[in-house]
């Protein structure tokens, strides 16, 4: 890869003008047109699905003939289909451009090739420029390409100990002010949030994203139920600004390891351009989706505090049957990320590439 | 109070002098014996029980009449009894001392009222300087004094959901070299480690403080094993090189939270000059020191690993029963230290002074 100072400086620009776009079922993507000087001539981002292409929105801006010989940067391979928009590599063949470097080749299968046919057209074409930054900025995108499902954070509060409520399934006062807030504000960068009838019945929980006033965050992600039994007319959720999906949780009930209803309501989501999801629990809901393999990022938000078992055996773990039945089988993770909130800890962490081979001090 | 900075200075030189003296039934104290114009005239510390006290030690040093006038600057207040040496406020009354400076009041019912005794004397007594770095040093003496029992810390090894093993029992490979070797570390700075017979039977536990090549610490904690069962020719504690004590763990595995057994251990352990313990595990064993409120310290060891409920309902958590049925009953803790151990994650704490009054996210 040989790409000039200018070229490295707008493609961060591209970047940045990237994040400005929604996200949603079309990737973030960001261009820069920069003169054979290396000045900016025009920049331009995706909008939005139906909207013009970052590419096209950039030489939208310059009079004809003003983009020939010059460079496009863009954070995407620019697409090779014609959608609902032309494709770009045909628009930036026709306005003259000479080179054009982007960061991610497209992996979707109906858009990628872009790069190649503006090779064929007698582009000079350069890749791979701030690859790991506008993998970062596309990451639950990429997840919905790579996997065909929405991104899924899995997240729970428990005791040091990992239980999630004492014996007697009282919960309250295990995690703190700050750890809330920072649940609220991770719910509000998610599409949609996910939790059991049972977190609605117990907690009322509400599952809107609020800021610590309990004023609304501008984004609330859609809410959805998981389990047949009725929401109660007056339970908080029912006041959802985005209103709330209700499903079947049947399946996730069960003992079957193998059941896809977890799989079967992030299909449902994704068709509903939903690329974050954001599952909030109870216990059940939250082991049905690590049973099935379907959760991208855990998040433990830890309390200072010990639960233990009931003396009469009844015991509340945060986590419940999640398809370990030998410790060879044991998920393990990856941490990523971990913070004091308040008194609390949290923990954040992804599947592990491999497993290690540590042994057991004795 | 008001000190001047080479009494200062003095201080921080005899809490050095302290540290060298062997931790044991007998406080860790020093002593530095300052001119009217400030310089050292002569330093002591105390050597173990049956050795010269701290002050004794350091006046002993200087020719008769040479601490006429001066200042004693001492960790921890002089006593006032007669035990196996004299009493060191008759002691420093008797040499002349003008000035007495101390860290600690010393708490202990018979050896209290040096202070006193001195001032009575016409001795002028400052105390309080650097009290905290005092009290440091001297944490598991002083819990001793306090409470009549050794400084007791319970330590478990957790997957994040706070499984000890998977459901069928297996437990191998879940914390890490570094993680091990932290545990070694501070096994060395017990004076005893104890153990129930389920982990010598299941894990052959050595109960020794090993170096990560190998090899022994110069201390090892005597090794205490709880519960009935007897211990196999060929188990590893029985090449334990300062032997092994076994005590009936009965009442421990029972199912009376006010049952103590735990605290009947303690108790014979301080008998034996015991100050420090490590409670090793396993989850027996934990539990029933956090039941009967015998915890000074929790470290818990996380691996960054998932293990859940078997499917079929076994479940191995690292902590069961602690006398904890409804949330209100929570065991509070205060994080001390927070580390990151290799892959691992090593929580410190203690119990919380008091309960806080966060709220349940929603």
């Amino acid at each position: 890869m040989s790409t000039t100072p200018a070229e490295h400086a707008a493609m961060r620009r591209a970047l940045a003008l990237a994040a400005e776009g929604p996200r949603g079922v079309n990737p973030q993507v960001g261009a820069v047109i920069l003169s054979p000087a290396g000045d900016v001539l025009a920049e331009g981002f995706h909008r939005g699905a139906g909207t013009a292409h970052a590419e096209v929105d950039a030489l939208s801006r310059l009079a004809p003939g003003e983009a020939q010989g010059a460079t496009a940067i863009v954070t995407l391979e620019p697409c090779n289909h014609t959608g609902r928009t032309g494709p770009c590599a045909q628009a930036l063949l026709a306005a003259g451009i000479a080179r054009v470097v982007y960061a991610l080749a497209d992996p979707t299968e109906n858009a990628h090739g872009g790069g190649d046919t503006l090779r064929d057209g007698g582009v000079d074409v350069e890749s791979g420029l701030e690859a790991d930054a506008a993998a970062s900025l596309l990451d639950s995108w990429l997840t919905v390409q790579r996997l065909g499902r929405p991104h899924v954070t899995v997240k729970w509060a428990q005791s040091l100990d990992g239980r999630a409520a004492a014996a007697d399934g009282t919960s309250r006062w295990i995690t703190g002010a700050a750890a809330r807030a920072d649940v609220h504000r991770r719910r509000a960068e998610a599409d949609a949030i996910v939790a059991g009838i049972g977190t609605i019945l117990v907690d009322d929980a509400a599952l809107t994203a609020r800021h610590p006033d309990g004023t609304l965050y501008d984004h609330q992600p859609l809410p959805v139920v998981l389990g047949a039994r009725i929401v109660p007319d007056r339970a908080l959720v029912r006041a959802h600004p985005r209103g709330f999906l209700q499903r079947d949780g049947h399946n996730l009930f069960g003992e079957h390891p193998g059941d896809d209803r977890a799989a079967s309501v992030l299909s449902e989501l994704r068709d509903r351009g939903v690329q974050r999801v954001f599952v909030e629990g109870g216990p059940t809901i939250a082991s049905a989706f690590l049973r099935a393999g379907l959760a991208d990022e855990v998040l433990a938000y830890i309390a200072p505090t010990l639960i233990g078992a009931g003396s009469d055996g009844r015991d509340n773990p945060a986590l419940r049957v999640i398809g370990v039945d030998t410790i060879a089988d044991q998920r393990r993770l990856a941490l990523t990320h971990l913070e004091r909130l308040g008194e609390d800890l949290l923990v954040v962490a992804v599947p592990a590439a491999s497993e290690t081979t540590s042994e057991k001090e004795s």
